[in-house]
């Protein structure tokens, strides 16, 4: 619990109907999506302005007040579990669309904005925010940023770090950093915001966001391609990519997935199916037929026993929604669900799915498997139940067996769910001893009391 | 000039045929292609292995011996200008192309390796490495990423940055970090790939760089619109813009450019048209050909005198020679050529144009302007002679006023250049005093006794 005066402090800089410490609002930001311990805060602040957002960064700091910035929780590596007894601040009253600029393709938005919101207003000019994670129609594009968020169109357009061209944010002395441009060439200082995207709030506190936007592609052409052996399906995803086709989604599942997003969704998946391919070229009609021309045509070369085309839009937005439900159908399954997302070079994919399914069977542990195998980016789901303590020693045996299978291939730790806290500990793993050293020297120097949330990425011990 | 001792330690090392002194050789290394006073060093290494760049680093810094690592020495902003006394590391001796790899699209390379050399060899497998700086036949990637180089290409390409994948680089003590990765998404610890890029040397030195490839367009179209108004020119280049239309390249040419190229290339410009638009288009063959005959009657509807496609692959290679060849061209025209590179949104080309010639007129200077309007990025240049102290002061206040017109209308000082220490002390126009702070506190983190090429981008101030 926070002192009167410090509560007093922050009742003044928020107002006091945006302070909330009572144990119930306490205890519903004590976690977020990943699997990991609870961690109850001392208080919660909603700022409504950003002058209050930078007023309060500061009173955190100068009282040595641990600070976790919160979207919407929908975090996969615990970048959002606070502090004990430390300060949230949700930035869900943060929500402005400040510009959508036309002529020049960007939008300035505040970090509370919701990804779908954004995307959504966009399109409606006619423009693109392609980066699309699964919980888009949730989280925040604050969050996206703090964790570099992918999704599935990462394979043709990249992930959220690729769209931010420049950023407003506060260090941790509450006063405001201005870095990158409006402009699409911008090579003025240090690229601070490349650092801050993916920095997990650790290294300072976003206040606004330019997002690069892009012409809306015209044509678009949805497919699914059925296998009955799953090692045809992977490998179909290496011969689309080796083919020189770059698809805008090239989402894997397995019959697990399948099986679990059919009961939940009734979209007719064929749950006898070993896999599933759900690819989408867009782009200029021409080109369009031509890829999934292609396309299809290597599915059935390599064996698919069938390539169905969505036929119209309603048709292909079912089969996306479902996709995009296959997390929350899969949870259904079991008391617990962990979500990996260990990613390897597009030709590994393979090799990677061979992988996954040996570690199933030598931890005798159920693994769903789906995700953006286009760029690599595989989501290994373990259905588990965290008391059943043996099975859970398992799963973590099972975790780090995926983690060293990635790196062996060339891959890495994580393709776009961040470090947080779930991974920290194996960072050196995938870099070196100097890598954690001149990481932990930059952020001592910019948050010397280690107050912006900490633990994250490069874990607690102290700077180097 | 350095102690005996150090230099002993430098041959053994780099080996004594790497090691230089002369003071022909000094000099040789003691500018760039800024228009800056030259500094001569105290030593020049070259060293062959990485092992030998790693181990004199850590000699410089054990040392207190300022450091500046120089590729092809094409830099426009001073960023390559050694401290007095100090050491230059060339990598022309670390020109290794270490994979490319077809499969999963990327390169592997050393620091040194020539930038068209590169794309040469890409190529030749049927992919793309798509920026392209002027000074591409002898500029090297090591030097590009340092710079954040872009080029012709930046519209629908991007720049260098968009293209690191993953580096390898030596911390100041000689110790190996490693960033990034091999897969198209990496969401593992702090993004210091995307910081080192364009850190201009300050914050580590490069030893191997992971480079992404792209499948190389298989069509392409190239036009020359010509213009008797320049106003009509620079609003053609909003228009297609406007008209979501994305050309590979867009590049404007005034007629002050257009007859220093035409005398120095003779490839049959139109000397007397008041402004060129060069635009290439290339992808899918059906979208080539839709958006070229779109861009061809934006440029008639704006008032273009022709626009005439280029034949063929010779004739297309021609002109876009003639063009690269614009920097060498103006420079023949006056002994000292400032080049500038102030940005604006794509936007306020018009804008721009029209104030650029009014501060040729208020300051009483030739001003040619050429560049990628596609992208905001016009390099207006100075020709004057820098020994004329009373019109070289005149340059002084044009070029202030250039980055006052680009700012005030969003748009930022450096587009590709950098900051180097031309621009230095500008930085905080753009910026905001916290983010010179911010970028103080790192660098001092990171390189705590200031020997890695000290002074560039954030000035010689002591850290905050």
């Amino acid at each position: 619990m926070l002192s009167p005066s410090l509560l007093k402090s922050f009742v003044e800089i928020v107002g006091p109907e945006n302070v909330f410490t009572d144990k119930a609002d306490l205890v519903a930001y004590s976690y977020d999506a990943a699997v990991l311990d609870a961690v109850v805060p001392g208080a919660v602040l909603r700022p409504v302005t950003t002058e209050a957002l930078g007023a309060a960064v500061r009173v955190c700091n100068e009282n040595r007040l641990p600070l976790t910035v919160r979207g919407a929780g929908t975090n996969l590596s615990g970048g959002t579990i606070p502090d004990a007894g430390g300060v949230v601040i949700v930035t869900n009253g943060l929500n402005r669309i400040l510009e959508i600029n036309e002529a020049d393709m960007y939008a300035r938005v505040e970090p509370g904005v919701v990804t779908a919101k954004l995307a959504a207003a966009v399109e409606a000019k006619g423009l693109f925010y392609p980066p699309d994670p699964g919980s888009q129609s949730v989280s925040t594009l604050g969050g996206n940023v703090a964790e570099n968020a992918g999704g599935l169109r990462g394979l043709k357009y990249g992930v959220t770090r690729d769209y931010v061209m420049g950023l407003e944010f506060f260090d941790v002395d509450g006063n405001i950093v201005k870095t990158g441009s409006r402009t699409v060439k911008c090579a003025t200082g240090y690229n601070l915001t490349a650092l801050m995207v993916g920095s997990e709030g650790t290294l300072g506190v976003l206040k606004e966001i330019i997002l690069k936007l892009i012409p809306l592609p015209t044509h678009r052409k949805s497919m699914i391609a059925v296998f009955d052996k799953i090692e045809a399906a992977s490998e179909t995803v290496a011969a689309i990519i080796a083919a020189r086709i770059v698809p805008a989604t090239l989402e894997f599942m397995d019959n697990f997935t399948i099986r679990a997003v059919e009961a939940d969704s009734k979209v007719g998946l064929p749950t006898d199916a070993a896999a599933l391919l759900l690819i989408e070229v867009d782009g200029h009609p021409a080109m369009v037929e031509e890829d999934a021309d292609k396309v299809a045509a290597i599915c059935e070369q390599r064996g698919a026993l069938s390539v169905r085309v969505a036929g119209d839009a309603a048709e292909r937005d079912k089969v996306w929604e479902a996709r995009r439900r296959a997390l929350s159908a899969l949870a259904k399954t079991k008391p617990t669900l962990v979500l990996e997302d260990a990613t390897v070079p597009r030709s590994k994919i393979p090799d990677m799915v061979r992988a996954i399914q040996e570690i199933s069977r030598t931890y005798d542990l159920s693994i769903g498997t789906f995700g953006h195998a286009g760029d690599g980016n595989l989501h290994p789901t373990i259905l588990t139940d965290k008391r059943d303590k043996a099975e859970w020693a398992r799963v973590e045996s099972a975790i780090e067996a995926i983690f060293d299978k990635a790196l062996s291939m060339g891959g890495t730790l994580s393709g776009e769910h961040g470090i947080g806290t779930a991974k920290s500990g194996f960072m050196e793993k995938e870099t070196s001893p100097a890598t954690i050293v001149y990481s932990r020297r930059i952020k001592a120097a910019l948050d010397p009391n280690n107050i912006l949330n900490p633990g994250k990425i490069i874990g607690r011990a102290e700077g180097a």
